[in-house]
């Protein structure tokens, strides 16, 4: 069985949720808050990061999301191919997933994490506002990308859904449960998010609840 | 004929001319300074990064240095493996990469790369001393981690030369540039870094010259 450390608002353990779940892997979970380096922890991944994805029935360690999702693609992946069929299609889900781990994270995700759970529950203290606006300002620019990418296609990097979609949605998926996306002025992404939302794959995630940090009355409702 | 826009010091685009070099594939190179977001880059690249690679004898164009490396190891690669013999050793190799890639690179490299070549070139002003002790403290950490991995290890994910040790290459390099590495402190990582630094592939980071700003005596000798 695979046992997956994870936290529930850790954007990139929500992707590998939805990559097992898509590739219809079984697996249990252990909630991790990795700031708290709990030392066995630390010794599964020194970069004491969510997600690390163990089995039990071997040694089997693995860490960081991407090298994650390229190991249960190639080892599990037979039937259902997250990154399309040819390797250019491969490429541009990979760069689309890239954009998503590391651009929305870094202008985006970083600072609605630091601002509504750090400053919660670590440093309680309220949130500061113009990160927050930054903040916002910076998703209606990449909601206007993910806009631009599903009225050209049918999903973000072509024409099956693929890890662009799954680490868009990992990383949206945060902010919506924080009630920041402005859904109205972005049409297009609001559809293909339902779209994503119905999936079987998300249904986990969307029963998410950080205790004493509701989510937005929206958050687990296909029709928003 | 490939064709690589890259930045000199740019250690995501050292990765892919390390990488290029070592699948033997013959390419072009264009110096861009992503940060003058030219309008035709950032058709090419929307993320406004370096490395790029296009093709000249068809429409294919790459951006993102992981989606770049794997698209040219997948179609490539089939004589030289720079991931490792099996899926297992691929993660390993793959969560190094990203250990440099991300971690070694938000820890030291854009705080040396803003302080010696964008104070220098961009804002006219001396570097930060502050910032330049704090990206050498954490330096000497990741100088351990490479000790620790190359004590137990032939190359740093494993038996085999891979992406690991190129993406580590790429990063400290840009740091050997600059003369901030204390190799007499760290006997393993040095002999790591003379084994990389005598590879063919290394050569034409090595003949890198920024005008400006010369890089440390010692930077192109493989005896230092």
């Amino acid at each position: 069985m695979w046992r997956l450390y994870h936290y529930a608002l850790c954007p990139f353990s929500r992707k590998i949720r939805l990559t097992l779940a898509e590739l219809r892997l079984d697996f249990d979970v252990v909630n991790e808050k990795p700031w708290e380096r709990r030392t066995d922890f630390l010794v599964l991944n020194p970069a004491a990061q969510t997600p690390v994805l163990t089995c039990d029935d071997d040694e089997r360690v693995l860490a960081d999301s991407a090298a994650i999702f390229e190991y249960v693609q190639s080892e599990y992946g037979a039937d259902i191919n997250l990154l399309g069929e040819t390797a250019l299609a491969a490429a541009e889900a990979r760069r689309l997933a890239a954009w998503f781990d590391l651009k929305f994270y870094a202008d985006i995700t970083t600072h609605a994490f630091s601002e509504m759970v750090f400053k919660r529950f670590i440093e309680k203290a309220p949130p500061d506002g113009r990160a927050i606006r930054a903040a916002k300002h910076n998703l209606d620019v990449h909601l206007g990308y993910i806009d631009h990418l599903f009225f050209e296609r049918r999903w973000l990097a072509g024409d099956s859904f693929s890890i662009a979609d799954i680490a868009a949605a990992a990383q949206l998926s945060v902010i919506d449960y924080f009630g920041m996306v402005p859904w109205s002025a972005h049409a297009p992404a609001q559809d293909w998010y339902a779209r994503v939302k119905s999936r079987p794959s998300m249904r986990p995630l969307l029963a998410d609840r950080v205790a004493g940090l509701p989510p937005a009355a929206h958050y687990d409702q296909l029709d928003f």
